[in-house]
């Protein structure tokens, strides 16, 4: 992908993104009109901003979403360090979808991934694995209709499904999708994710998914479409929806994927309001003009400013509000400090509010007993892929 | 390996084998007579007679034994079809061993490796998987001295064990000792198979482990070592015993290798006196003249009769007798036909007794349930190699 000046995978990004040609690349679909305007109402900003601006088979999981059927949305997250503002955007992003549809969310960790691609050890992967699930557990999702999985902890469930997926995989497969894998648990992986995203329907049975994922990860997706199509298991493919990246401090320029964190200024999960406002303030590129006065005449360039965006993307979610943010700043009424004060008090006020409901949290242990597979669901998902384990095999 | 005429590799095994010249190229040692004094009294006729004839790190493994110090066995079963003699055969070897010194023994069925490279079902793998373990309790192994692990069935503590191991094993060395995988389910086995043979050692602290094989095999003890040795986990590298292979019934020439079930005659440990007495009198290679009268005159040759090779290797324990049998064969006293009823005989006997034990078994489910591991146990091995589990994450 290098003739383009740039590379998306799910382990490269880099250069700036083209993100209609990735589309062409990965051959998945530009989100059209109609089908935002399906999304249930207030369809939720990152949507309706085109954000997330692509996907794969939105249609069928819009269906299921509108008419009441069984649905899914499966968004996960590699523990490889503390959690800043882009990891825990698509999962907002999934608990606003539940509140409004009842959907199932399956969270998987892939803490088995970050120890094959990263120098870091099983004890530090497992440390970062217990701070992320408090964020998560922060969220707030419905205990219900919500699994979170751990591969290695839940590995009962995980490694049966991964194996019976795993002979669908050859070398030349994740080769085509990945490039050289860095050791043979590497090589393995593609089928642990298609295990996360086929957890779903092995549980519940056949429904369409939904993976709302920065468009880096869309490779895993298509490998797992490709076993689903293939296995004839009893699964519908699952969807994707696919984000443009949010910008990182540093610029729209550089930008932050989902498999990046933080060599660049990030605003983390548990900065306090100081923090923010010092890191917007001192970080965040400006679109504006260099001096006030010339920002008054000229005016500043929205499409470049982090602030502006960032409000754009999450943080400010009233749409009027945006158009008159983005008219002011454009005619220099707005100035770049007034926008960055915006920006981090928004930021500010979002992480209060998380770091409040994270604080109140019981003990970890407590907290996840609600949200972890229950042993009927586990033996659901063997079964469903042609497993017998002890209990049944007599 | 073909410039020798034949090749040896744990998943083809073809061509008139040099045992001598395996050794040089997998790098073992050949059994010493001291290190076969060694061995606890009587020692087993596998061992006597050098069957098995090389090894790896033997002594360390006959220190602790006769010192009465903990050491263990892993013998392990791909679960691909109904078992032969060859197959149970190592497995006696390994209760002589338990009854003698008290050994752990750990039993592996690799179930996930045979759905990666063969085209059975996980359905059809699953009921080979029940019928073998049925196999596998009849020979009667202590219960509180062994373990016997399905590898999706125990993936709880299976798969966080290979994931750990993963990363030290690239696709250039599973190149090296295996070729191009079949798929990367295949890829990663080798990590799973580094989880069977350390899990002594992670369940009960470092000690010498024992894994008697086929020398086809030892290219998984090869990877294993070098992962051992690499990654500082608090282990011993685990040693191996190295068996020639039992000569099919067509004769010593093709040999029945651990991994290659029955395009041959075969004798199963299902079949009766009776399908015995027929498959050894019909297809049992003999190394007799043509004639009676130039049986007598010339004798015939044990070394090339099938018969007399499966007293040698198992079934006809007493020395003097066996000498006896090999004397009267040579100098024409003991016919083809008797030598072949010595060995159905001696053959129908084993199994007669072996099924007995297998039809006054219980239900899989429990008699299974003394030797699965333990939750205290399985915990143990992950947290030796830096797992830290939901229960203790807390």
């Amino acid at each position: 992908m290098t003739d383009d000046g740039f590379t998306v995978t799910p382990y490269t990004v880099s250069g700036e993104i083209d993100y209609e040609n990735v589309l062409e690349q990965f051959g998945a679909d530009r989100l059209t009109d109609e089908q935002i305007a399906r999304f249930p109402t207030p369809v939720h900003p990152l949507v309706r901003r085109r954000v997330f601006y692509a996907g794969r088979d939105v249609d069928r999981f819009l269906s299921a979403a509108t008419a009441g059927e069984r649905h899914s949305i499966v968004t996960g997250r590699g523990p490889s360090g503390a959690m800043h503002l882009g990891h825990i955007i698509p999962l907002y992003f999934a608990k606003h979808l539940q509140q409004q549809t009842n959907a199932l969310v399956y969270l998987p960790f892939s803490d088995d991934e970050k120890y094959f691609v990263t120098d870091n050890s099983l004890e530090e992967i497992g440390a970062q694995t217990r701070e992320n699930l408090r964020d998560l557990l922060a969220v707030g999702f419905d205990p219900d209709r919500t699994r979170i999985i751990v591969d290695t902890a839940d590995a009962d469930v995980i490694y049966p499904l991964a194996a019976a997926f795993a002979p669908s995989v050859t070398g030349s497969t994740f080769e085509a999708a990945y490039g050289q894998p860095k050791n043979i648990g590497h090589a393995f992986y593609p089928a642990v994710q298609a295990a996360h995203l086929l957890l779903p329907q092995l549980v519940e049975g056949r429904h369409p998914t939904l993976v709302p994922i920065g468009v880096d990860q869309d490779p895993h997706v298509r490998v797992c479409r490709d076993i689903a199509a293939k296995r004839r298991y009893d699964v519908d493919k699952p969807g994707a929806l696919l984000s443009k990246f949010l910008p990182s401090l540093d610029g729209p320029g550089k930008m932050s994927s989902s498999s990046n964190s933080g060599t660049t200024p990030t605003i983390y999960l548990s900065d306090d309001r100081e923090t923010v406002f010092e890191k917007i303030h001192t970080h965040a590129y400006s679109g504006g003009q260099p001096t006030v006065d010339e920002h008054r005449k000229h005016g500043g360039d929205p499409q470049a400013d982090v602030s502006y965006q960032l409000l754009h993307s999450f943080f400010e979610a009233d749409d009027d509000r945006l158009d008159r943010i983005e008219r002011e700043y454009r005619n220099g009424a707005l100035l770049s400090g007034e926008l960055k004060e915006m920006a981090a008090d928004a930021i500010a006020s979002f992480l209060d509010a998380h770091q409040r409901r994270r604080r109140r949290l019981d003990s970890l242990e407590t907290e996840l007993r609600r949200y972890r597979l229950t042993e009927h669901e586990r033996e659901h998902a063997r079964r469903r892929v042609g497993h017998s384990t002890f209990k049944t095999m007599i």
